[in-house]
């Protein structure tokens, strides 16, 4: 296969994104970064942004500062709905973190079923949602159940199916699965929940930024999602969450927060929540990583996402040229679809010897993601990762292999990943 | 009271926290700051460490950052522990919002305490804290005690006692007042709850770097605070928790996430807490907020609450000399307590157009806070706040009141304040 890097000079040339990567600080021209969908990349609007609201908004503006931030959660949730998530305005909002609000609208929807004895979920679901759902159904006395899936290609209509009867109050999935890249059925999935009148929440964190977000054609009731991966809103920034807007009106979430309330400065002895999605924020917002949303949701909206997931398509395909070209005589599989419309942005393979071929990866300059236990994860980032980036981190990765170079690296684990 | 301005230049010279001041942006300084309990000054520090953070943490080190960041909850946590509030390291953490940190460790609270049908506060304590408790007493069919308190002078031990009996779960109360300033008896008000078996959480929002918090002397249970106020850490950052080491391993709290699993980077199935402070996490945390609380903390730490809190009582008292000297003709009255003792680091001062004053003094460049329906809440930081600017500031007020010349502006209030 020696028009492999031609082939990705070519696509790279034909890229309508490719400006977007000058929107980035790229410190390491040399770095193949691998691991924009666990920590997307600093743009540069962001950079500026953050030393603007600390020197002059906190640092000059002082309190003052709040006459502009107070709106910022929905402003940036604004962004989100209209250029990233394809919602209307006033259905999305930051706050607080991916669990927190994952916490909140899954409370809200058992709430809103009342008398229903369980909750769906998968196996393949992220931890945190699997344990906010346990958390849950503990607290409530209700029976979690847990569709098994095929790790490799996510989970599927049928499966779901088989456990939806009218005892489901909710339904709780992740939209693209943070091992496969498998994309869920959102549409399929969530009309057959609507049947048996459960309420579905979806996790998006590997999906917004990504790939479509079906939510308005599905008639989506609930959602979440974070912004530090596809969104490049920076280590632990805020997430967001989804509530459709007909649906606002009927569901209280249980944490009942100052920033909830209805003419919040009234300071109210009384619990009141506002009208709208605003009642579904808490306490005080962040404020750096509010702005670091915005900034990062813009760049989204501006890029587009149809583009972005083509161009995610693109890299994931070219990706699995380079396995199937190089790979899979080392002992790897492709622990993802095949099927390019059924992935994310990124492709996970499988090694036994995962974790130590990591470790040379990170030496030679290659950052992927290790995923116990036996899992590679390579995300590939449309806004910034070139067809010849994931040329480049593949033929490292031949070469570790070729010389069985990750033999020096411990077995051992390390605890972040 | 010719004696007021040499007094006040008498007490900077002689104040030994006078060089913190240049340890903070101050943009201009003819801007009177009366407003370091609602959003304290940008610490040059924080400025350059955030850069740092944001240019090479993330810009550079991307993922690899998390190696550092895993820690930096515990890392600000022990930093407030040790330096702050005087408790043990390994006892408090930096986490989610004050108002998502008092849900979680006040539903932790009612579980260690099944059968007890009563929750306690009081009107005077922070709304969102009101609303927090109404929730949870909503969703768990409980009694919500309220007890009366004068609001100029705060809760008093008396009145919590009238309500205490052993139906009690749970007795929730501020250290220091948000309107009057006024401090409540922790020790007592503490001791006094656990004679009938209930456990205490105290809201240190107006207390942590400002005054003592007597916890370790308590044997206090449980506590949570904000950091943007006298800790410095800016707009929305994240707050802290704390749990008294023996309760740890006693106490769930209910929003289980994966930063509080066990070996997090497994990504078991099955939530299984941390043993320590770290079950009392949920998702991912803040970074730059994280760093912003690490920074506030350590300068907080390095000053010495003892010097704090001395300097924030001189500066109180003399600001009360400055209203007895000169406003009291204006129809104000004293909204927080005379004996300096019982006072954190502002004081209130009661007036019918306190709205329209609070206006022109913000157009004299004098910042206060206006509290719902008639107070002017003055916040005299003590890091970075002089006498000759409470001179400065009392001197506009005066100057306001004795042309009127608040009478230009419209009756009206904004929504933020």
């Amino acid at each position: 296969m020696t028009d492999l890097l031609p082939r990705a000079h070519a696509l790279d040339a034909a890229d309508p994104l490719a400006p977007f990567r000058d929107r980035f600080v790229i410190a390491d021209d040399d770095l193949v970064y691998f691991d924009g969908n666990s920590l997307g990349r600093l743009p540069i609007s962001t950079r500026d942004r953050l030393r603007q609201v600390v020197d002059v908004e906190w640092g000059e503006d002082l309190i003052r500062g709040w006459d502009r931030w107070i709106d910022l959660a929905r402003e940036a949730g604004d962004v989100l709905a209209t250029g990233v998530l394809d919602v209307a305005p006033g259905e999305v909002v930051v706050s607080d973190s991916t669990s927190v609000n994952l916490y909140k609208l899954a409370a809200a929807a058992l709430d809103a079923r009342p008398g229903r004895r369980a909750i769906v979920t998968d196996d393949d679901n992220f931890p945190t949602d699997q344990y906010v759902l346990q958390g849950l159904a503990a607290a409530r006395g209700l029976e979690l159940r847990v569709v098994k899936t095929d790790l490799d290609t996510g989970v599927t209509l049928e499966r779901v199916r088989e456990v939806l009867d009218p005892d489901v109050a909710l339904v709780c999935l992740s939209h693209v699965a943070y091992r496969s890249g498998a994309v869920a059925d959102l549409v399929g999935i969530t009309a057959a929940a609507h049947d048996v009148g459960a309420l579905v929440l979806w996790d998006l964190c590997h999906s917004a930024g990504a790939v479509p977000t079906p939510l308005r054609e599905a008639g989506a009731d609930l959602a979440v999602g974070c912004t530090y991966k596809y969104l490049n809103a920076g280590p632990g920034a805020p997430a967001f969450l989804y509530v459709r807007s007909d649906l606002q009106p009927q569901l209280r979430q249980p944490i009942w927060g100052w920033f909830g309330q209805r003419n919040q400065f009234d300071m109210a002895g009384q619990y009141d929540p506002t009208d709208g999605i605003g009642r579904f924020l808490v306490g005080t917002p962040g404020v750096l990583g509010g702005y670091a949303v915005l900034e990062g949701a813009r760049i989204t909206a501006e890029a587009g996402i149809a583009a972005i997931a083509a161009k995610g398509r693109a890299l994931t395909s070219y990706a699995v040229a380079l396995f199937d070209a190089w790979l899979a005589p080392y002992g790897f599989s492709l622990a993802s679809p095949r099927d390019a419309a059924r992935r994310g942005a990124h492709i996970t393979l499988h090694h036994p010897n995962a974790w130590q071929i990591c470790q040379a990866l990170k030496a030679a300059k290659v950052i992927p993601d290790f995923r116990t236990p036996d899992r590679l994860r390579i995300g590939l980032a449309p806004l910034y990762t070139r067809f010849v980036d994931v040329y480049e981190g593949f033929d490292r990765l031949r070469a570790i292999m070729a010389s069985r170079g990750y033999e020096e690296f411990p077995a051992a684990r390390s605890r972040v990943t």
